[in-house]
């Protein structure tokens, strides 16, 4: 797999077939269902395009952009976040057992793989939805059962967290079987995706939970802007860059069916907007310890700024309260570190209220134990956001790694 | 009002300042919350730039892009649908009488502007997340109650629809005294709008229902594509082209507080995609009377064409079955024409189903009873697309007429 010529990574490429091409062959008829609709090489890049000599991308670009589903890491870990995503846990069927586990793992592998690409799937029925991929990726995790099944020790990250003070978990949120995480830039692609693969896996599992977030559509922001949430928050500023030497030390596992693979938190946290208006502006800015407008620290001007933590104000006290989400959040270990990667979710609110809002909180860590727990013990102890946040559901996923052409998601476990 | 030099419509203008100089006043701070943050002029548009020798647009050429709030009609009616739509029923509370709704709808009218153009309300408190438009409307509808409230008579056409032997209809997705559907092409600045709206609202009204949809996100596709549904197919090919004659004579009404306003029939039709499945593709297109490849009448090669109903077959039957839903959706009188404007909808499924999807239907037109009942009256007779579409909500609302930058959305009606 190490020969895989894209192993560098699925990051975010902009290759595919040309729209116009594709629609062309389809309309004809013959290529329907049959999964002919190859590569091509239609690379674009707005960015590149700004010397003014060169047309401008079609007015389909963000649809034809694809990111490889093959490589030594699955997609998704390191694809800049797309603009819509939907999470499905699945439970295994009772008496599903290890072949099954194969057989429904490559039928997955398989159709992902198409859809990612803007190729049909041979069994979709409505074919014409599967030729926008707009970066699509399908992301696979395996939760202790599927690992159980598979016959292996599951590694001791993967399981229930601990229970911490601020959890109020439900059920309906929390654990499952199989993760498939389905995201992509267009969310007609999303749905129809998240139906074709639920229709491969129906055979051998139930829908245990799904979840859909959004973030900012693309084309909307200037490239390389930090997400915001609801709250207004800039989130997701200390994540190291994808591909770096950093990133790869804080996510890859190294050993087993789980090298070059990761672990993925789920945590689906509730936000109280109303209780978030009711705090002034320097209140907000306190309990985060960045600035709202930019999202510098307290202490800095930029939000890429490393926060002053010992820096003190006038009266004597820190400009970055004991308090505040980011000094909590920070370990003196640098190995306690995580990659986030969530989405805002907004639900239709119950009876009296006017919102149903928050986050689902994803990141990806080697090792949850060593990584995600004790920053989240930390941030139960002490500190001011909880005060508006809610966690209301929690999951952990193995996310196998990646898989060349002729292979499929899990054959480290399944083989 | 006709003075109003946007009076020819506010359709997809793509004006607003720039984002770099909002953001810029804005992160400076004097500007937060007060609303300062005015009109510029950076129109752009992908297909002008066509000509290679200017720069492409800018990344968030999505994001910056305005529609006028203030002009003749309301906007979000002759606007090219956004990718985005969330549509709120609020009922008045008891005790609210036709100065509250005075207060309210200015209020509502003033922040509507101001969220439209990408500058912040005074009381929005994440006024950072405010600050992409992203071709925001807000489009407002007066139910029977609020006429009423209003000391006017409903016009004959404003009530509930006749009863429909397809109808299941669930009285959570039904009426209303007041709509607000906020449709923009990205789903934060969505988000945003609705709470916003929602707590001007608050003090007047409780919330009914909510339903949100989604269409292709921009960028996705060839600018002028139709768009389809789950199911796949091509829907909306007859309507008339916004701001053309045949689409004024169908939209907008003629007289009395109305004139200049339409009237907007709201359905909620659930998909049965378990049954579509089952149907073969050439059963699919006898069932609606188009390919599913282009949109194409059977008796025609490209979407557009006119459908041929007299044409026989080789065995004598007719090309387009007497059951398709095209030959019964067509009436011979041509006012008996509505203009549709639809989002898709899928929710979490229920417990052992995969999907729960379908259609947020909207239809606008002069007259509900003379348009759009005739038409609902013989597709409920015969139209084989029934057996696989349920409508399970329903609602009809007053959309009043635009405001100058001085009025407010129902002015004719309450001043």
């Amino acid at each position: 797999m190490s020969d895989d010529p894209r192993a560098a990574g699925n990051r975010d490429a902009h290759t595919g077939p040309p729209a116009g091409l594709r629609r062309r062959q389809l309309l004809g008829g013959a290529a329907i269902g049959a999964g002919i609709l190859g590569a091509g090489a239609g690379g674009f890049g707005l960015a590149a395009r700004r010397d003014g000599t060169a047309e401008p991308p079609p007015e389909d670009a963000y649809g034809t952009a694809t990111v490889p589903f093959h490589g030594k890491h699955q997609a998704g870990i390191l694809t800049t976040g797309q603009a819509h995503a939907t999470l499905l846990a699945l439970d295994l069927r009772p008496g599903t057992g290890r072949d099954d586990l194969r057989r429904m793992m490559r039928l997955l592998s398989q159709d992902a793989a198409r859809l990612t690409q803007g190729e049909v799937p041979l069994a979709d029925s409505e074919p014409e939805l599967a030729l926008v991929p707009a970066r699509l990726t399908v992301t696979f995790g395996f939760g202790p059962g599927l690992v159980d099944t598979a016959g292996q020790a599951p590694p001791s990250w993967l399981a229930a967290l601990p229970g911490f003070g601020v959890d109020r978990l439900d059920p309906a949120y929390c654990d499952g079987d199989l993760l498939i995480e389905v995201a992509a830039d267009d969310p007609v692609t999303v749905a129809h995706a998240v139906r074709m693969l639920l229709k491969d896996a129906r055979a051998f599992t139930g829908i245990r939970w799904t979840q859909s977030g959004f973030r900012r559509a693309r084309g909307t922001e200037p490239g390389g802007t930090t997400m915001r949430n609801l709250f207004g928050q800039i989130d997701g500023t200390v994540n190291p860059a994808p591909g770096s030497e950093d990133f790869d030390q804080l996510v890859w596992c190294r050993e087993g069916w789980l090298a070059d693979g990761t672990s993925l938190v789920i945590r689906r946290i509730h936000m109280d907007l109303e209780g978030w208006d009711r705090l002034d502006r320097p209140g907000r800015e306190q309990s985060v310890g960045r600035t709202l407008g930019n999202g510098a620290p307290l202490t800095g001007g930029n939000e890429h700024d490393e926060p002053d933590f010992e820096a003190l104000n006038a009266q004597g006290f820190t400009v970055i309260p004991p308090f505040a989400h980011i000094r909590r959040a920070r370990s003196e270990n640098p190995r306690e570190r995580i990659v986030r990667r969530s989405y805002n979710y907004d639900d239709p609110p119950p009876a009296g209220q006017i919102s149903d809002s928050g986050m689902i909180f994803m990141s990806c860590q080697a090792d949850v134990d060593r990584q995600f727990v004790p920053i989240q013990r930390r941030l139960d102890e002490l500190d001011l956001l909880n005060q508006w946040t809610t966690p209301v559901g929690s999951a952990v996923f193995a996310v196998p790694p990646g898989c060349g052409a002729d292979g499929y998601i899990g054959e480290t476990l399944l083989e």
